[in-house]
């Protein structure tokens, strides 16, 4: 409530501010954005600031995204650097090496619209503006190569701001606003939330919500996380995203699924705050729940169904395709067998369009050996598969280098229509242990080293014989 | 509530971290600091990042003076900006003027403490403990001229972080937490309150107490102003903080005074409030009690006295002295015959001698004469004492500029030892108009116009006559 | 939250309370509840007492509707006062008409039973339960005449709890907890809220919704108001409860129509909030939006359709018939002719079963002079129909006893199937205006009168000609 | 924040109110209390009745001692039940025996001025205001007998709506409001707290504060308890209260010692809350301290040093004189010559002579063997001597009640001159364990037994062997 009180002060200086500067007179409406922004940066006053900043933002929110691109275009070329000026102090600094002329450089250095961001900030729901303004940039950032300074900019001043000391975690259950319930329906990207009645299930006692918020947009959760409380390592997402599903008494549980972690904003992207929200939650649900042992994601692999059909496809040999190949072959007598029994099927089939066809027609019966191989093509996937010199798995490369164990992989996971589509139905279990993170994170960073259970440990030595 | 709960889950973190990095063990107690910033700033995962901020800020915070100052030494000579590595940056911008290489001269510009700052961040009270670690650097900075860079960039980052937009604006009163009212007796330097009867009297309905708060430190107030609503304008200030003061009803108030603002925030020097707290503070009152038509600000004049008593002991002709010699020079007839009869003094006292003797000696009479005489002084030294271009007395420099109005000038305003100490007991009335404020604000600035009452402006004209 | 972390402790005690007396051990599960009752009224500690009120109500909540019927007689028998002790206590008190005697009266005459529920009201949720208990034992009222004096015990204990002066007017909005809106759609009766949307459109800028909370059931709304802020006069209800209906800037409305008032507690029948409610909330719109200048209601009329069947399908001559008899007579030519041309049909027909056809088969068409009968025939129901002494209609006698006005009769107001089904679709206006609230209140009590308006008014004294 | 805005509203409503019934007018300044009484009763409209009820209330608050007299002569002649109805239901009852006849006995038989009583509580603040004039009331009770009566229903009225069902335990530290903390200094009456510094002491870690409040009188605490966390069972309360002692990490206490309890509210005299606050608090304890295992008051014993003292000086033989006798006695000889030592006195002093000399003049050498014979004496009177069938120490009635133990009787516990001239300087633990309090509060009540240490259980038994 004193929020909203707050803001109501703030826009009163700012509706104050614009009669001031006669901001709501015919005369300034035709005041173009660049002299607002240059009156705004040359320093006005409090009351015309805020009223400047906040004029600036609402023209900005009701531009077309042609006039948005002429408004990137402006910070561009009108608020960058000044290229002459930072030569001259360059030259200055490196005669004398002194702190005056360091300082002058930094200064120098510095795009005046980081300030002017700074001062779009007073206006009321300025940071929230100003991630939409990111938001909106980085969908037209191919449109100019020197957008990315701008962009850079903005970067720089939100992660100043949306550092993690400032970051506060909230519970979200069924006593919280219908405003942030509603934003958590909206935002769910990894299980769709399909109405209230699904929210409510998920917000019920053998499940936990905790999001991040900033005090500058207390409205928003800018990062949640979505937790159920089992018995035993869940192997298939469906029980727990069900709505139907029993509710277990949370005394009952043993484990802690993290089933979905969704980023809310756009304009936040490259800030990055899953690592600190997934090890607070732990660190609250150890207090609030000490008898829960294991904590453990039950995750994705978003790319692995496109990289196997590519393969399937084609004949190229990249190091991936090899474990592929190397795979289907000691699968392959038993995999002709099962498949064509199945197929009643000529048996001219090669060995991949066996798997192929056993993949994409025969996934739902939910076949022992299948499961097998599956595994095994998805570690290989998640361990082999690299793109620009990182694991490829951008979900396996969070987790593995926050320190979490790759527990285990699980086969028929997720047998909805786009859990087949990106993954053959295979989810994957990454285990966080609070005593170990620090450790597998280190071997991770330094030596690439996954750290694995025992049982897909043995299935990756037995690549490593056979790939060497 | 839920701010100390919040508390509590970032020091379990930590507590937590410090176990995993073995930051309580002995082998690690003498590991110095330089490893451990430089730890954390290689990143260290979340759980011991939060842990070696801690343990940073804990060790700095028992450091002595010297241990400080070598820490000091520390950010300067390893956390400082690369020389080499800018002027390579610098050579390939120079060519290219591309906007990755822009990029990367920030970048490279950009000191390393800087981020070392933001990560120490992380830590539970971590922005308070950076606001801490710059007052200290403050009171060290003459020791070494390059500190001044140190302080440069803590500047920069607080300024970003305590930016206007972040800032919330409370109502202290004596349903405030006794935590905050402890501090808000501790930090009043302007008009000192003795124990919690004076606060109490502060906060009776006839006065307001505001203060502007960061989310990140809720329980400490940045600055606050108090005010006292009245009937007509004050020209004295002792009952205004007199604990004994008769209520007033604040329905009969007409006027608003602002006798007291203080800046509690060592560490926040040259990050200005001041200006936001009085025209937020105007706001509310405009909505709260719109019966209440004046505001206005009781304020010293710091260096009044200090001006005058050399310029009485002096044979300098500044512009300043001239001008009190020009007055004197007016008033003196009356005086000598004044001063020499309630002396009964002999009659070789030169007319300094005499307004020296009249000031220190019977200022307590509160004559009229004596009145007029402090009024002329007065004006003359706010509207011509200049230091370093800018008007010598900082609070009608701050006011000024604000686009106050130079109201009325109170000889005998505050009798008090410390009054008459600084300015012989003068105070002045800065009237603030919501209506005028950018007008004024604007005429001070860019020409230097002091915008003055009618009474005042009639005095600052015969000055110019006479000393055209 | 520090009242769910007061539930908690409450818990606590009341666990370790029962572990003291071994409620939960086997040999005490078949302790009955009349010696559980009489336990805890013979004064048990703190401890046992809570966990004896919980333990006597669980058992109370789980019971079947028969073993509650036994439970009630329990109350009837085991619990009520002692027919020779008044006896005694009265001889005395008629001898001595001390005031120890009528003290000892008073005691006398008071059921244990009331002191019994004082004590179960210490148990978790013990109001809520109560409350609940008494809705339970409504329902089971008429099965015994002595349930009678339970009840009256229970209300006069409830009456004194749900005092006016402890109860809490809240906002319900978006920002609201979903559990309490959940409620609200839950309990709205008067025009059904058909899921999340629709509540949503109610809770918009140009919409209001209040409640009533008591303390000890702080997730409980206790009755709600719904407010339409709109311009002019609503004569319809449709686009108020529309949840596409568009959304009215409120600085544009000028009138708040109060379009649903909801009792949502059958325990608390016969304790009236409502009219506590209306005023309260006209207080707090006047606050809010003192631009708004009308406030009136757009209520039902339950039972007028009933009443006109009845007459329409009779040949009685109750008072209410002449009246009906009457207006029909007035109208009768001008009917005759326009539904005989509309039905084609014989001219055969009764005046009474045109009247009948017409309202039946036509109101849709929403004919001005069919506007014109069904007014005349309402005003005539509202004002005439008594039963008991009162106004027959409930809703007119609420809002005529708080001092409202009857401003408007609307035709075709309420045109659902439930509106035609119980009024042939006519709503009528009460208006609220503080200054004459009382006045009206007055005259109504005392003499009977109704205050309506000008236009109303004329009607009536037709009636009162031809009836006279 | 949300109670004051409701009390707005409610004020609101009651100005409102008064204008409408023209209570600011004039010719209704001379209405009396009387005909405002009867009008609220005879039902008011809610605006005019909140206005009515704030009206009396006001009324009363500002009458001089005799015309408060004069209004309870008022409630107690002109709004006491009317014995001819009560006899007339009373015959009808008798006769019929019917619900309707007893129900209706029951309103015959309540006072109307509990009703009016019950109206009044509508008024802004009319909780307190109600609670205070029962205070009010309470000091001229001796005025008048049927006073007696009134009092009787306001105890009624009160004991019901202060139903421990509706208190709210809140701990009460330095983030509490000024307010709040300002009410504890002045409200502390066992131990004083003198000034801010002292209470701030007293709010540290090593100690705790719990209140109950009233959510009808957010800002009173109803009763308050002042926990020491210690080591080891405390035997002496200097220590406790000193303002300089040093802060103990409560992660060392074993012990928490209940040092002070107060009551608040003389309106709400013979309504217990003491019982229900220890043990929540000791809950809360042990919750939030689990390795505190020990739970004690250190309590006085107010009317040991007058009961000793009357015996020292009579010779009258009531059973408590034989008990001080016997104790004398035994210890006679000793006392004889230890007194005598050290008075250098004469030897016909008799053997009381001596011990009133020993306890009045020297008991400031804190000697063991005067110890021994305090224990004893103080052991006695807490267990033998009796007042209208309880124990005379209301103190350890109280405790002893409630299930605590006897632990430990400390002479030289309290040194202050209060101390002293109370008890001696006896001070006394109850111990209080949640496993036996029960059973202990069973034994005491029902078969007046005082369960106490092993070691005070010998010495009472020697007493036992000499008195048989």
């Amino acid at each position: 409530m004193s929020n909203h009180w707050l803001q109501n002060v703030i826009e009163s200086i700012a509706d104050r501010g614009r009669e001031l500067i006669g901001l709501d007179s015919n005369e300034n409406k035709n005041q173009d954005i660049h002299s607002l922004c240059q009156q705004l940066l040359n320093g006005a006053g409090e009351a015309s600031g805020i009223a400047l900043s906040q004029q600036i933002l609402r023209e900005y929110h009701n531009m077309s995204d042609e006039k948005k691109f002429n408004f990137y275009q402006l910070l561009d070329q009108q608020f960058a650097p000044d290229f002459e000026k930072i030569q001259a102090v360059m030259a200055r600094y490196q005669a004398s090496r002194s702190t005056e002329d360091l300082i002058a450089l930094n200064t120098a250095v510095e795009a005046p619209r980081q300030e002017l961001f700074r001062r779009l900030n007073m206006a009321p729901k300025g940071t929230a503006s100003l991630v939409a303004l990111r938001a909106d940039l980085l969908r037209q950032l191919k449109k100019s190569p020197s957008f990315k300074s701008i962009d850079a900019d903005l970067k720089h001043l939100l992660s100043s701001w949306f550092n993690r000391g400032f970051l506060q975690l909230r519970l979200i259950n069924w006593q919280s606003p219908a405003e942030i319930l509603e934003k958590i329906i909206n935002y769910e990207a990894v299980h769709e939330i399909r109405g209230w009645d699904d929210l409510r299930r998920r917000l019920m006692k053998d499940r936990r919500c905790f999001a991040f918020f900033h005090p500058a947009m207390p409205d928003e959760p800018l990062i949640f996380v979505e937790v159920a409380l089992v018995k035993g390592l869940s192997d298939e997402v469906g029980s727990l995203i069900n709505p139907k599903a029993a509710e277990l008494d949370p005394q009952q549980a043993d484990t802690a699924i993290f089933y979905s972690i969704n980023n809310t904003q756009a304009g936040l992207r490259g800030i990055s705050f899953g690592n600190f929200l997934i090890k607070q939650v732990l660190t609250e649900l150890t207090k609030e729940c000490p008898w829960i042992k294991i904590s453990s994601t039950l995750s994705p692999i978003p790319g692995f169904r496109r990289a196997l059909d590519k393969w399937l496809d084609s004949d190229e040999k990249s190091a991936q395709h090899r474990e592929f190949d190397s795979i289907l072959h000691q699968h392959a007598a038993a995999l002709l067998d099962e498949v064509r029994a199945q197929l009643s099927a000529s048996t001219d089939l090669t060995d991949k369009q066996c798997l192929a066809a056993l993949l994409r027609n025969h996934l739902s019966q939910e076949n022992i050996s299948q499961g097998n191989i599956l595994t095994e093509l998805a570690l290989s996937f998640l361990s082999f598969a690299k793109s620009k010199g990182q694991l490829a798995d951008p979900v396996a490369m969070f987790h593995l280098s926050n320190g979490a164990c790759l527990e285990r992989i699980n086969p028929f996971a997720n047998m909805s229509e786009h859990g087949q589509q990106t993954s053959y139905g295979v989810m994957v279990n990454y285990l966080y242990d609070l005593n170990t993170v620090e450790l597998n994170h280190e071997a991770f960073v330094t030596k690439g080293k996954i750290k694995m259970s025992d049982t897909l440990y043995k299935i990756f030595k037995k690549f490593n014989r056979t790939t060497a």
